[in-house]
């Protein structure tokens, strides 16, 4: 029987016509000897009808169908009498009465029941990955995802880009998160590494004169996992030649705002906000702000730096900062709530957080004691404080300040139902300073990567203050997820020669792990840039979800298994042996 | 300058125009003062040209520029004299009148020239691939993988198939060609394995009830390299529910159609022939044989089984074949010529080849004068001999004949010119053995792969005579190249456990490695079916090349090196350790 119709795409059009179906069975009913049986492919669900009247034989062999058995059956759609007309199914006003049938699969009970927001244990959904990936949810949300990597597609080919795939196996070069490493067989004691970005590779297309190339790229980061990393995951990776990064931030602009219109129906107004750095960890504590609503954090180091709240007093002296948050209208947070909050700051690193309640025009609080009324007031005007307000304080170094109040503003701004979950709310966050200094290893490492181009009039800070760099890079920022990450890149071998310096890599060094390139860059390398998004989290965002693992068919636990093939697992001897490598397992400490 | 225009996009259209032009020198000439230079972006060449008249500045700056110079120029377009026009170049008729230069890089003297059809080591090409790629004939190539897997794509996304990525870090499943393993961090002792390919994932996905699946996939197998085989190659994976083999096969042929109709213009007639395996092995001596010409092999056994000549007698006693080839108007072939086909046959494992000339009415050779001239009469006949040409036997068992002869007839076909290179034959071979007898292993192994679907009418051999069975499998023959491949899969447990039986699995070795796969058979799995197409491939003959490496941005040696990147590469120590793993190079036997 050769299927001629899905399921869900019948309707009353139909009526009247012979159709074959292929499908599992939802479920079944047996009402005084008619048998409904609502069948479902990937398309939706159609109820069909097995009654002695019609099915004949067909009845017999229908009977024996369980959940998920797999069904082509033949029949007459027709429309349901009005009272059996089901408006919560979308073919709910019509029928298929079955007169043939073939069961071409049987099927034991399924572990969980298939169907939308089911609440079982994520691992066992794993692990029948089969069983959960039939569920509508999950359907819908792979093919949202197929239709992201359409949008993305067409949009560049139209606009003159080259799909190029670039290697996995490649080589290793160590900066920035741990690589995954793959042993060479034909090279004994050598090892590819897979990659953590086509970056290398995307910029020697551009030397090679490819001028727009994209790849949708699997990526690799051997990296201790969160709820939205994966070990493996995907970017839509992005490189052109001779553009401006005010050009190319137009066009993705252009290109993002195309996938939410094709994919969820949304105008997403043009340009994007545009914020530096310095701005968004000043108002918002945060590189990745959620723009839905307001609630901006504000320096008030001048106005406390001489007031007799000691540890204001002494984290300005010491050169940290404090600032403040208006949680306007929570005046009436109770003292435990109030108490709540010193543990969730201790989480980000501060030591406290003080707070003030405006209550009849009144300041309340442990520190009001100790201002006095003119820094009263200007405190009143510079946070905008009324009756009903909770004034709250973080002092300490600029960083914790700004995790401690950041956060502190994504959680008031949830509980209060200040953001609006219907809208997208993107935003360019541009100059990012170029290097960081890491406390632990004693030196400066790349904020962006280490092909990030310095602004043209920083690069003098090489030589007195490579802190002060202003990175060409720019993020793109999604209600509160970076969604996409990108930069001007260096292409002149002088500037990547100081850059690695600036990171202490020895002359040997660069020419060792990064030779190839600053030698790429003397045979005529263009000015050039890219991006990369984020694809899972994009899908992520466009479906509604919250974890990236809802939008992998197959993704990987947090610690990094497969729960449906028990991948990793242990090998046989002799293809280590061919690997020339051994297993070292490292007994614990104290276990030697 | 913002670029306005690439330099081989501008014609006689555009004179009067001010443009701005981005590209590469790809020559210069200083005629009396004037400096000409010939400038290179990807869609090609323009002559730009500096003049004390109109450049000003310009020439001055224009005249540092040397080969492979990375420039800006804003000109007016202006026709060219008469006599300069240059009709070998696409933008001959026009030349660009600089105003306006900004020299944007620098270069060293490339280490071979950009252009077409250089010869020079191709080690030194790969070690520069991104000068490589700037050479038209590269960027060719590039754009027509591009092209081509677009037109995949949107066949595919036409008719209903839903793109999904499945795991790089995946099991080890040790039954074909030797994995990639990927040591685990997390998991010490364990092991990922990169994909052969999604084989596994693809068939899940149908039992998810996704129906219809695709993927350009990347695909790793650490195997001995050849000309046309890489470590990482990238295939067109296609799955499939429902369908029978004849409508899948229909589907991939309206897909390859469309792909040489829209990157090469051809059409490609429909139906593609239907070869089975045991035709095309009996005809032409090979499961991808080349359709262009005719030259097919005849089993003679029959005619010769009680002949005079004792080889072929006692062969065909012992269960062997003797087969022919009619080399056509090969007669005057010296007795050199034919000397020199016995190390060639001894090169496929045959012992000899036979001759004899068909001169003036008369057969001469060596063993003419064992023959009666009833049997030359029958040979005549059965191989359509006549004056002129050169009959070739080859008596051996069944697969030395085959490999002997069906070389011998591409040799031949490609020395006498019979091979139409414009032309592109397709043809399906179908019916393969399910499973071949494995002499070393003393074991069956499986000719496809473990998960094809026996032909219903053949399981029973599985108890009796497992050789016996045919599959329902298919591949896709082009020109002599196998261009894609693929089966009907097993979807019910009980025959999946007949195979893996039949393949020497223990119930314990099955469970262990498709533990899961076979669970997955019991909820309800459809029948199912798919293809892959090799994509380096499809594109190489594309292209019109004979070496994979020249579809491949950044393709691997046959030892598996990058030469580029220097890929693989030694790794920190403290990076093994991470990973348990520690170096254990075998030393060669008598060094130890």
């Amino acid at each position: 029987m050769m299927k001629t119709h899905h399921c869900g795409a019948l309707g009353k059009e139909h009526v009247g016509e012979t159709v074959v179906l292929n499908g599992w069975v939802q479920r079944r009913r047996d009402l005084g000897g008619v048998l409904f049986i609502d069948l479902r492919d990937r398309s939706g669900l159609i109820q069909i009808v097995f009654n002695p009247d019609f099915s004949g034989e067909a009845l017999e062999t229908g009977d024996k169908a369980r959940n998920e058995y797999v069904l082509a059956v033949k029949g007459k759609v027709v429309e349901r009498d009005e009272e059996t007309k089901n408006p919560n199914l979308a073919t709910g006003e019509i029928e298929v009465q079955v007169t043939e049938i073939e069961i071409l699969n049987q099927a034991k009970n399924p572990p969980f029941f298939i169907e939308d927001g089911i609440e079982i244990d994520e691992s066992l959904r794993l692990k029948y990955r089969y069983l959960d990936l039939r569920r509508p949810e999950m359907q819908k949300t792979l093919w949202l995802r197929s239709k992201a990597a359409k949008v993305f597609r067409d949009y560049l080919d139209e606009n003159g880009f080259i799909e190029v795939e670039t290697p996995i196996l490649t080589k290793s070069t160590p900066e920035g998160a741990r690589d995954y490493l793959v042993p060479s067989r034909v090279h004994p004691g050598e090892f590819f590494a897979l990659p953590q970005s086509p970056q290398i590779f995307k910029q020697l297309l551009m030397v090679g004169g490819l001028e727009r190339y994209y790849q949708i790229a699997r990526c690799f980061r051997d990296e201790d996992l969160r709820a939205d990393r994966q070990p493996e995951f995907t970017q839509v990776d992005i490189e052109t030649s001779f553009l401006t990064q005010d050009q190319l931030q137009d066009m993705m602009e252009e290109l993002v705002a195309r996938l939410f219109k094709e994919t969820k129906g949304v105008d997403i107004p043009r340009p994007f906000q545009r914020l530096t750095y310095a701005d968004a960890m000043g108002k918002y504590g945060s590189d990745k702000p959620d723009l839905r609503f307001g609630l901006e954090l504000k320096d008030i180091s001048d106005l406390v730096a001489n007031c007799g709240v000691k540890v204001f007093a002494s984290v300005i002296a010491g050169g940290g900062q404090v600032k403040a948050l208006n949680a306007k209208g929570c005046g009436n947070w109770s003292r435990k709530e109030l108490d709540d909050l010193q543990p969730f700051a201790a989480r980000y690193g501060g030591k406290g957080l003080a707070w003030i309640q405006v209550k009849d025009g009144e300041w309340k609080g442990p520190i009001v004691k100790f201002l006095t009324p003119e820094e009263i007031a200007a405190l009143t005007e510079r946070l905008e404080a009324e009756d009903g307000d909770v004034l709250l304080f973080s002092a300490d170094n600029k960083k914790v300040v700004a995790d401690v109040l950041g956060n502190l503003r994504l959680k008031i701004g949830r509980e209060l139902g200040l953001i609006d979950e219907s809208q997208y709310k993107f935003a360019w966050v541009v100059d990012f300073p170029l290097l960081g200094y890491d406390e632990e290893e004693k030196r400066y490492v790349a904020e962006h990567h280490p092909f990030t181009r310095p602004r043209e009039e920083d690069v003098h800070y090489f030589d007195t203050d490579p802190g002060q760099i202003r990175a060409q890079a720019y993020d793109l920022v999604l209600n509160g997820y970076e969604v996409g990450g990108g930069s001007m890149r260096i292409y002149k071998r002088d500037v990547q020669e100081k850059m690695f310096q600036a990171l202490g890599f020895s002359k040997e060094e660069a020419q060792e792990k990064f030779g190839f390139l600053l030698e790429a860059f003397e045979y005529g390398t263009p000015p050039h840039g890219g991006i990369a998004f984020g694809f899972d989290r994009l899908v992520m965002l466009l479906a509604g979800r919250t974890n990236l693992r809802e939008t992998i068919a197959f993704p990987k636990t947090a610690s990094a298994t497969d729960l449906l093939t028990d991948a990793p697992g242990p090998v046989e001897e002799k293809q280590l042996e061919q690997l020339s490598i051994k297993v070292a397992i490292k007994q614990p400490a104290g276990k030697a």
